[in-house]
């Protein structure tokens, strides 16, 4: 293994530079520590005393100064090469030392005139930092230039890539904990390198921040051998490049000269491959960095007798009870005038002039870069008019159809319609979602060898599959965050292993929503169509519906939860989506043949509702019911028509309503969520005192959880998964969850006043129905045909 | 590198032997195809006919012959060298696969007697196969030597690395799935190996099964370069051994020469680093095995004009409609007789002797390897007793403690008293949960370098800490499923990474309380102690309460969550906790500075009754109250004794009844959960018709699902977390979310009737000393004094 690394040798900044150099990285450690420690005498104009120092001490020091070095020297080389360039901090606990970096570069006080370069400003700036009504102690949607709070780690490099693709010119340095890269999201992310087109799309370059300790542990990464090391990082398809050390002007010479390597080398592979027209796959040895210096470096090297600088210890504040300890706040005091900032900033707090030439100009500042504010650079989709992709439908309930394939062709066409601004995305789930009409006009996006009996592998192409439900999430949400648009589709009951990733995006809407530089973006949209009553063949561990129950616990003004019964609606409901902004929408839906309830008109009728009655599967005429049979999802809309079938042919006096729901947020009272329905008209709907019937996609106490408050809650009788499941029939699937229209006729008897004694009748025939439904199954190995094959007659 | 393989050019095999091995491995091929297509006609003793097959094809072929492979080989070794070995199979689709062996094996036989090695038992083998009433298409619970059912990818490695610890003599093989080893989860558990002690615990031997492709895709690790594979899996620090090939005889000859490799290997580390005592740490380079072998290998090589085999259409079933297309049927039956059945199974449909001769015998047996039903192995834990670790208190609401510390002190007795059974768990966060007590008694288990500088990293200890949840959970689910104990301790909010590892873990909890032959394991434990309301330096990405609303998802009988006030609380249950078996226990607990509520006796009383009264803190003299105030969390608990204290200064003829719940799943009526309280017991508790304020640690709605159904339903108002955070103070974090106390003085005026114009004034000093005590947070960037400092004064 060859680890001698081009540019170590070399001594690229002249004096000068030099000192420029770490002028502004001292600057910004300067600007970090005050951000950690100080209230007030931010220029330390006058010794340090107890009332300058914060009363809560907070924040992550550790990382920070490793930060703000490659910043400064990442600065330093898109002024001198012109280069498009956002920073994903992966270790976003450092959020002090990227915010006193976007202070120099004065983006920061562009966007907050009172944080400005003065001395007042200063003080604001170390003030604001981790304090009540201030800002927060990450690089959060606060920060600008973000598109990564790195709270939860693990996702830096799948954001990175996610935000180059389709945009040719930009270069996204990601900095890599060596903490993070033991996330198994992290680990993961690597190999995206087998994904990124180095013609038409634009270049990660990873920094491992090898610091060597994560909270109070060392790394796995800084303590294997540096033969494994390297061998992992070419292993992964990349050439790493060493930068070691722990004296300043070493390491920036050596940084300087690892820089220029990496973006000549960059600047190479892509006008290689830009060079050969149409292309064949390539995938070019990108570089990445491994910054091995010390954490906490040019902090505190000893506290109390025990090492910090260098050590676990330097992870948050290194030196604590500051206002108390008067040993501590001189040796706070000793540490900040070592980055002497008498040189560092004039007598108003401005930073001295070489500083502020040092950082590029205007939207090349990474922290003014629209990429890192994506709602700037979103232009619409182009939709094709879905009402012409319908499915053609006879009647109602008795064409059949696959929702997603019907789907697929819409898609097809977004996708011819948008070649720059939309991708797919799935954990090899494309084709057996039925999706697969979109390789009608594209392909899977893949840089790795590819074999003659392969199909739609090629270099370019829109789909981007790969055996990662983090990295396809995470793709997509770097993807969205710089201004562009996309759908996840996936296993319903496997999304739940995003269930924190999309946590965190939810919560980075939410905190945008109220940020008023922050722009719009497109809105996060799963497609969840192998659902938890079609695992026919893969059984109980692909079976849980709690994704949207997840879902629904984050702020009702950003999240959407849709489920469409049919094709038509499914491609109303996702036009809908694809036009959204600043939400997530979750839609879930079936890709198996399955009967079709609504024709197009219908449909943009019906989901423009949310929800509705099915007239032509009522019995009450548009008045009073005696029984409400509701249905969200295409099992349980199934069971509920059948349902409602035998009951007219068994009760013809039975005034039966039929509701279907598709916006599953409709049901919530209108003051917890903007698609709420108004009670009035919820009661219209679910009348004020009829027993209501509910088969439910999900586990029942959402719909419970949903409408605690309506008029008449207690009425209300849901059924839905119940945690039974196995590899079986679909019909014995909803028998064991009591979701069948055996099980939905009991109830009914049961529960309409006055039914009981007088349906015995039907009550046993049902019981008997369900054995008998059953007993097939266990003989033959499918559903009965009257079963299977039922058809809404009427 | 050096790529050249120890093994490749021997033929350890004589001719016999060969034969033999092929004809095992020819039979387990057999057994799966007839289980994935034939209803009858097992030994084809007549032509194949439609009405053989079944009418619904299910299941995966693709993966099926490498596992069969493998699991051959394997056993030949178990045999040759008396290993103790369990088998977990990464691509645990390949279920047929592994339930063939189970019935070569004669296990399967064994639990199920009419499942025998007779032409009726074989043919029942086939028929239930992924049959309605049957058994699933997976290698779930039911199939014996499971512990690992592989439907959802991503586990294999940390489940198997979780069953050698602490069991030194056992190999665990483990086969990943080429397509698996692109997720997250897996990628991030390679360096298991830094964790693993060769003298203490047994090994891990990966297989990585290289068959090209996942579902539709090739795989990224079959694409990439020779030495790019070599390099990565020597960068996680193993010794790669290759084993490639698509003529049976050949690759017969190179596994077995390669396993011979493996585990002449495994002997020497073992012995090397047994035979120096209390060695120094050594990371050993553990063998692993690459197996590069066609997908869907031995079956059709072209279907309809489309190469199949060796491709990704060999993935699931590769000869559809076979019942309707006789050219189908006929190749089925070509396919199956190409194994010559007529050589491998007598008559009878009894196996060959010379097949029953290969396998080992008894608990040899991989499919009857005690530690594969971990349950028969389980010991119970020496627990000291807990009431002697408690927090001394003086009255109630005066005493300051930190409850996860107090904890640590019994979890370090707990850890000496079982030296080989217990494990404690964490991403990084044992000591800033304030566990740290644990490292007077043991150390974190650790291979890698250590530097002077390090404390408490040793080659053994008792302590597993790895910046990866996925790992932390995996690992400790295969500690479990092999009969050990242990605690997971980690971030309130990033426990939602394990959302679907949780999912997976409870269903096969729920699966094998079915199974009479599975014993019950110990409960997976989780300690969640860094929680929503005290994330003061973290921040919004930091807060997020909705794991518990995630678990109580899953089946009550398997879950129990556990939100206890304080540290003698916290003893109590995590001591009952630790005792339970078949159990997931989530436990809520702060590790802050924090007011001690219960004595060591109430406390035990208290979590006894799960849910209770608090006399001293309430005002109705046990007779009926104008108000309930309930709560459950530490700081909800806080808020509401806070309020308390202010309504009997200010209003002190109202009867207000303080409640606290330790065991959230009391609230469900009993009907829900065994551990619910019967309706007339609530009732009593939280009367019929008072206004009942309920503050609550998580998401309000959990509250209003668990209790809809009960008598007062109606007159419930929770208070939690409705995910406004920042970083900010822990009074400000109430604030936020109208938790603190002042608003819940509020809630009772505006909800008591009778109150309201009546306590006008009080309103008004309530609103006042909410905007008091955020000004002051804004000002001095901490809580009042008077806030902060609160104690019960009664
Ligand atoms: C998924 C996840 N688990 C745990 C944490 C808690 N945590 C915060 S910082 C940190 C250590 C990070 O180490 P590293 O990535 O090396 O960052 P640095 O050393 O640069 O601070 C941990 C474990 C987290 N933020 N995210
Ligand atoms: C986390 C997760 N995502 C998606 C799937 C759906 N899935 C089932 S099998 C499979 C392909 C597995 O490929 P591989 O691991 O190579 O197994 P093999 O080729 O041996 O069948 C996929 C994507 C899954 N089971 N788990
Ligand atoms: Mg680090
Ligand atoms: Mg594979």
């Amino acid at each position: 293994m060859d680890t001698t690394q081009p540019g170590l040798d070399t001594a690229p900044l002249d004096d000068e530079e030099l000192a420029r150099i770490d002028a502004y990285w001292r600057a910004a450690n300067y600007l970090t520590v005050g951000q950690i420690y100080l209230l007030d005498n931010p220029l330390l104009r006058e010794p340090l005393r107890p009332e300058h120092i914060k009363p809560r001490l907070l924040g992550h020091w550790g990382t920070s100064p490793g930060l703000s070095l490659i910043y400064a020297h990442l600065n330093r080389c898109i002024t001198a090469r012109g280069l498009d360039m956002i920073y994903v901090t992966g270790p976003g606990h450092g959020g002090p030392a990227i915010v006193a970096n976007t202070w120099l570069e004065g983006t920061y006080p562009e966007l907050h005139p009172s944080v400005n370069h003065s001395e007042e400003g200063m003080k604001q700036l170390f003030r604001q930092f981790s304090f009540p009504g201030g800002i927060p102690s990450h690089v959060a949607a606060e920060v600008p230039g973000s598109i990564h709070e790195g709270g939860e780690l693990g996702y830096a490099l799948s954001h990175a890539f996610g935000a180059a693709f389709d945009n040719p010119d930009l270069t996204v340095a990601c900095v890599v904990g060596d903490g993070e890269a033991e996330t198994g999201p992290l680990a993961g992310s690597w190999f995206s390198n087998v994904f990124l087109n180095p013609v038409s799309d634009g270049t990660v370059l990873p920094i491992l921040h090898l610091n060597g300790y994560k909270i109070a542990n060392p790394t796995i990464f800084a303590r294997i051998s540096d033969e494994d090391r390297m061998s992992y990082f070419r292993g992964v398809g990349y050439e790493p490049f060493l930068v070691e050390g722990d004296d300043p002007a070493a390491v920036h010479q050596s940084m300087a000269a690892t820089l220029d390597a990496c973006f000549d080398r960059i600047a190479e592979i892509r006008a290689d491959a830009r060079r050969r027209a149409n292309g064949q796959a390539v995938r070019p040895r990108w570089p990445m960095i491994i910054l091995r210096t010390p954490k906490g470096w040019t902090g505190p090297a000893e506290v109390d007798g025990v090492p910090v600088a260098g050590t676990w210890r330097a992870h948050q504040v290194p030196l604590s009870g500051v206002r108390t300890n008067p040993d501590h706040l001189a040796m706070l005091e000793a540490w900040m005038r070592s980055y002497r900032p008498e040189e560092l900033f004039d007598a108003t707090g401005k930073p001295a002039p070489e500083l502020l030439d040092l950082h590029p100009r205007g939207a090349q500042r990474m922290s003014a870069n629209p990429h890192a504010n994506g709602g700037l650079l979103l232009r619409d989709l182009v939709l094709p008019d879905y009402r012409e992709y319908g499915q053609e439908t006879e009647g109602h309930g008795r064409t059949t159809g696959e929702a997603t394939k019907v789907l697929g062709k819409w898609l097809r066409d977004v996708i011819s319609a948008n070649p720059d601004r939309f991708r797919l995305f799935g954990p090899d789930e494309v084709e057996s979602n039925r999706l697969g009409a979109a390789f009608e006009t594209t392909d899977r996006q893949w840089q790795a060898d590819v074999y003659p009996t392969d199909e739609h592998q090629a270099p370019q192409g829109r789909v981007m599959e790969v055996l990662s439900e983090h990295l396809c999430e995470g793709w997509l949400e770097g993807y969205l965050l710089t201004g562009r648009h996309g759908l996840f589709t996936s296993y319903e009951a496997f999304i739940h292993l995003v269930d924190s990733m999309f946590n965190q995006h939810a919560k980075w809407l939410k905190t945008t929503n109220a940020i008023p530089w922050r722009r719009p973006i497109a809105s996060l949209n799963y497609l969840l169509s192998s659902h938890v009553w079609r695992q026919d063949h893969n059984g109980f561990s692909h079976q849980d519906p709690g994704f949207i129950d997840h879902v629904i616990n984050k702020k009702a003004e950003v999240v959407r939860v849709y489920l469409p019964p049919d094709a038509n609606t499914l491609l109303s409901t996702m036009d809908h989506c694809l036009r959204s902004r600043q939400y997530v929408n979750v839609v879930v839906a079936g890709k198996q043949p399955a009967l079709q309830y609504t024709s197009m008109d219908e449909a943009v009728r019906h989901c423009e509702r949310g929800l509705g009655i099915w007239e032509w599967a009522s019995t009450d005429e548009g008045r009073s019911p005696d029984v409400v049979l509701a249905c969200a999802g295409d099992s349980p809309t199934l069971e509920v028509l059948a349902a409602a079938d035998i009951l007219r042919q068994t009760l013809p006096r039975l005034r039966v309503r039929v509701v279907n729901v598709v916006d599953l947020m409709r049901l919530q009272p209108d003051t917890e969520h903007p698609h709420g329905l108004p009670d009035r008209q919820f009661d219209t709907v679910f009348t004020a005192d009829k027993p209501v019937l509910f088969a439910f996609h999900g586990y029942p106490t959402l719909i419970h959880r949903l409408t605690y408050r309506r008029t008449n809650h207690e009425n209300l009788h849901v059924r839905g998964y119940k945690e039974e499941g196995t590899t079986t029939t679909p019909f014995d699937m909803v028998m064991r969850n009591d979701l069948d229209r055996f099980r939905l006729v009991i109830d009914v008897i049961d529960r309409v006043p006055g039914l009981g004694e007088n349906a015995a009748g039907l009550r046993q025939q049902m019981e008997d129905a369900r054995h008998a439904a059953r007993e097939h199954t266990r003989t033959h190995g499918e559903d009965l045909p009257d079963v299977a094959g039922w058809e809404w007659p009427h």
